[in-house]
């Protein structure tokens, strides 16, 4: 469905060799700049060139509801939701916040919210599969064709962004009760319990983390999801803002961009994009470690690692754009710093 | 010598909690954004304000030669910390970089380099204590005259930063050798052996952070500095970059300002001036947790939690510099974002 090279397979050694030494000949102890330097690595890696440029940075919100929440999941009513979806708009929510600092462009994509919006903004992208998803613990979450056409307009979204220049994007999610269908879907994905991937979400205490691992173990088990293919997993207890993130992830990587992965349940979007295609995670920075108990381990098992370890359990893709200037770093001091030689400093003896 | 109020004691209880509700009351789960938190409440506390400001952000490094470094400690021949000041000024290092990126004001100040610099440069302060200082496996490093002319001259500089506006200033350093001395301050502030303490610095290897050890024990051997008061100990084994970065930064403190501390060598700067007055903690944000080994151990020994952990080893005021956009990303969900009432967004059930 989607092309994905495997970016090792499209580098010359000798390519690789002459990023490493523009990195290693900068007046500065060789990899004293820890992740930074593997930051410029993969830029220029995935735009292939000894010039790389962030060109239209973007974010990325895709916001949709779900049935699960009837089951009590989140501390948050559902149409906290659509609040949020309004609140992007008018500009007062975190991620407008720190997008703003960075000049993110931000793009707010309705891809399932159960309310009509009657609105017209540059930013919004009206265009829902359903008004939220079914309650998965009893029946499909969505059908096949909503997964699909969940996954083709998530990449359609990518790809008109890549049409106008855009070669860099990140991506956030807002939905009550999200994190019980990501967790439900990591722990079919990964073969793990609910209790392993249940986490806070927003903030539910002992008891609610142990009534969300309940219901994931029940729904996988009710949905046989147990080594089950990834779009059946999706299908069966996905959200349509998830499934749309996994397409959108997918055609930036087909498209060489450089996708930025936010918290939890952006993570795990990516995690079932690497099982459609192995060559994902090529084109990918994870930029936080979130709060959610979960994450770590998920992170673990995808062998990443996140820029940043804050504290964060937000969502909306404020990670991505917190993290965003770290990414400016590197290709900054890639560009623009002076080598041993320009400089006119003596290397280590 | 320097009058720093403890914060708790200045803040009333009311102001504490309207801090904290401004905060619970945004568009977002209680605590969702971590870190970012603790240091809004930080820089409001400091101010002592509910709006916030970071005015005339600035990095200064201070640059400085050590006799140790004839003791074969460094990977990198003493003639580079002249050089590399050459390269701060000419813009073409690390810190140039990053400082540029995020509008950062950068001073240098040659604390003690073994040259003569012939340049006039408005970003340049030459106003060296000596030429370097005696090292220190055979006698004081300085004396004690210089010791207090390094800590005078370092307040100094601060306060003519704050008497144009700055009300934020990040510490950096540069001086061939200066984890060596960064090492033996530690370990003689903390009574921890040079094996402790020792790190790899600009890259040495298994060989060499062993003899920066034995010379780091027979130095505390030496000059007697188990359980010794600060100033001797920064006397007898200290860089004259070193000690005005503690002057700078306990006077920071005292004018309010915000502390931003870089990697190993500022913190052990950071760790000599909470010695000196035990309030200072309460002014400073460490920016990183660096890769050198002893830089962990005395960050918890702070008990403080540093924004990031790239693996930076670097200096120079790289760490701040890269941070400097979480503490941006602070003060703008503070003073920007919406409140549940402001966006019309249901709060928690």
């Amino acid at each position: 469905m989607f092309v994905i090279n495997a970016l090792a397979q499209q580098l010359s050694t000798q390519f690789i060799n002459q990023v490493q030494d523009i990195i290693d000949l900068k007046t500065k102890p060789q990899g004293s700049l820890g992740m930074i330097e593997d930051v410029a690595r993969k830029v220029s890696y995935i735009q292939h060139t000894l010039s790389p440029k962030l060109n239209q940075p973007c974010v990325v919100i895709f916001a949709a509801d779900h049935g699960i929440a009837d089951e009590g999941v989140s501390l948050f009513p559902k149409a906290v939701t659509e609040q949020m979806v309004l609140n992007f708009l008018s500009g007062g929510a975190a991620i407008n916040c720190f997008a703003g600092q960075h000049q993110l462009d931000l793009q707010i994509v309705n891809a399932g919210v159960s309310c009509d919006f009657n609105i017209t903004n540059d930013n919004f992208i009206n265009n829902p599969v359903a008004k939220g998803t079914n309650n998965f613990l009893k029946m499909d979450a969505m059908n096949e064709i909503q997964c699909q056409q969940a996954l083709k307009q998530g990449a359609d979204i990518v790809n008109q962004k890549f049409s106008k220049g855009c070669n860099v994007i990140g991506f956030g999610e807002m939905g009550i009760a999200n994190t019980t269908s990501a967790a439900a879907i990591m722990a079919a994905l990964l073969g793990l319990s609910g209790e392993v991937c249940a986490g806070k979400g927003t903030g539910v205490d002992a008891q609610g983390v142990k009534h969300k691992a309940q219901v994931i173990d029940q729904s996988i088990e009710f949905h046989q999801l147990k080594n089950a293919p990834v779009l059946k997993i999706l299908q069966k207890v996905g959200g349509f803002e998830i499934v749309m993130m996994v397409g959108a992830m997918l055609k930036a990587a087909e498209l060489s961009m450089l996708v930025l992965v936010d918290g939890f349940i952006c993570s795990v979007a990516a995690l079932a994009a690497s099982k459609i295609n192995e060559n994902f995670l090529d084109y990918t920075q994870f930029c936080h470690q979130s709060n959610e108990q979960a994450h770590q381990l998920l992170l673990k098992s995808l062998d990443v690692h996140p820029l940043l370890n804050l504290g964060l359990r937000l969502g909306e893709g404020s990670g991505v754009a917190i993290a965003y200037p770290l990414i400016v770093s590197a290709v900054t001091f890639f560009n623009e710093m002076a080598s041993f030689a320009d400089a006119g400093v003596s290397e280590s003896e």
